[in-house]
């Protein structure tokens, strides 16, 4: 087996992220499940976009985001997802190529418009979304690129690809591809509600293909359908090689072989937007395990690069991650 | 004479903004002159998104950053822009109209794109532009709505409006509307090169139509050609009604009746970005005028909304003004 040339593969769907701050009033106006992602179609995704206030565009989506993370952290990565040949999707794509991520999914040349996702920010830094999925209901097995899939140390895919038709498949495709090729496969479950829309799924995913999982209090609780977060984690941790579990201000654990690494969170002096959190922290933990260091060391990567996005607006990290973990000398 | 209905008509390029970061190495490879704003073509400005890092996309244009900082003060605003029919257009279209500004000039139905302008900022805080002016060329008289000007209390006029060709006859007819209908004309010399390009047309202005007039230490000293400030202070001080000169961190002067106003900085924790510290500090101005504040009080607000304008990345406030202002005593 030939050494790994990418340390991760990111698999998600391509959006745009469009940020606006909004009072708990509005979220109640719209309808909008405070904290979690909402799928909306193109007509809703006008309304409520004619309703939002100025917004700050930028490259999003969960993976998208991780290997943000995972370039800045001085790893190298690939992406794959789909956009269309729009105005959105140029900055899509310039956004990943430039900080250095492989994005060579072709545009989808007709259909919908690259996808976006409407971001709310309330006054306590939470973020609330609604996202329409546009292009990237045109992501399918064939845009898998096995070379890339086989050539990653680890391939990520972010849970939210179950939502797309036919992503499942493309995602289920990389999944063989990286197993044949005795590479490692790591999932998020992404949102609790995308793990209630497809949990058989997830399940058999998690007890069969997954090595590394993700998932916050919310998703692993609705993974396993329970209240309680020391039974969902009781459930998962004999299903995976490496179970890591967030539970927002309280800290993280990482669950492997049979032992419980508590993380704490990083110090930050003011939650401004917490959009991309679960993803930055993901990214830290990955680029760690990539790096061979010992699992407390991974989580508290993800803490310091978590910290860093819910810093400012925006998903993706302002700061050059890789400076910021060395002087806290966690490399 | 009616009462105005209008607190601030604002006449501008409608430009939205990529704002990525960059360091100094960056800008001398590409040939760009630190902390000015250059006009590029369309075919430079893809070269230099193709070789900048990521950005985030967010509506800008000086005058329109100065109308958004009215609206978040509380004031009323009209917007008078030229954005082409296309995505970036229907970003700048919501933004201001999101924030209550009326904006009613019709897009371009052909020909370029709507403009941007690509912002690089180094580690300093400090923003170097290069501008893609797109449909902004198309502005003509024909786009001045003489009720919309003649409603308002003070039409503000960027500088920048005189490097497309037709600007120059929109701005001088909404000059006129607003001086037949006994208003206030401001103007902001926007950038030292600028006025390099127009410095006899803004002499001319200065000296016959402008009322209130903005310029920064560099753009004062490039109109009177002198490397002076107190030499160009001078030469300003009785061509206009009030002339509003900034220092950057050492504050600013406002000179009007004889006397001069120095007006301190407001602190800031750390500057991100000083992209449009000027339009903000403009804002503030602006508003309190139109509040029949005194001088002092005007510019105490200029300085507080530039300072928060220059605490994160982009051009329009993140927080809301109004009360910023009120918490700390000015209205």
């Amino acid at each position: 087996m030939a050494a790994a040339t990418i340390d991760v593969a990111g698999i998600g769907n391509a959006i745009v992220d469009v940020i606006a701050h909004a009072d708990e009033a509005f979220l109640v106006a719209e309808e909008m499940t405070k904290g979690a992602m909402t799928l909306i179609d193109a007509a809703r995704a006008d309304q409520l976009y004619g309703r939002m206030g100025p917004g700050i565009e930028s490259s999003g989506g969960s993976a998208g985001n991780t290997m943000a993370g995972i370039a800045s952290l001085g790893g190298s990565g690939a992406y794959i997802g789909k956009v269309r040949d729009d105005a959105l999707g140029g900055i899509f794509r310039h956004d990943i190529t430039a900080i250095g991520i492989r994005f060579e999914t072709p545009a989808a040349t007709s259909g919908p418009g690259t996808a976006r996702c409407l971001i709310l920010v309330t006054p306590d830094g939470q973020r609330t979304m609604g996202t329409y999925l546009g292009a990237c209901v045109d992501l399918g097995p064939e845009d898998i690129d096995p070379r890339v899939v086989a050539a990653a140390q680890i391939t990520y895919l972010e849970g939210y690809l179950f939502d797309p038709p036919r992503a499942k498949t493309a995602f289920r495709r990389a999944a063989a591809v990286a197993h044949a090729a005795d590479r490692q496969v790591a999932l998020s479950l992404s949102d609790p509600f995308c793990v209630g829309r497809h949990r058989d799924d997830f399940l058999a995913l998690v007890a069969g293909d997954v090595d590394i999982l993700f998932a916050n209090e919310a998703e692993i609780c609705s993974l396993y359908q329970t209240d309680d977060f020391d039974t969902a984690a009781a459930a998962v941790r004999d299903q995976v090689k490496i179970a890591v579990l967030t539970r927002s201000a309280a800290g993280s654990v990482i669950l492997a072989g049979g032992v419980a690494h508590k993380i704490a969170v990083a110090p930050v002096a003011r939650v401004v937007d917490t959009t991309g959190a679960g993803d930055l922290y993901a990214a830290g933990v990955l680029f760690g395990l990539t790096r061979g260091l010992p699992l407390p060391t991974c989580g508290a990567i993800g803490s310091f690069c978590a910290a860093e996005i819910i810093s400012h607006v925006g998903a993706r990290p302002e700061a050059a991650l890789d400076k910021l973990i060395a002087s806290a000398g966690l490399v």
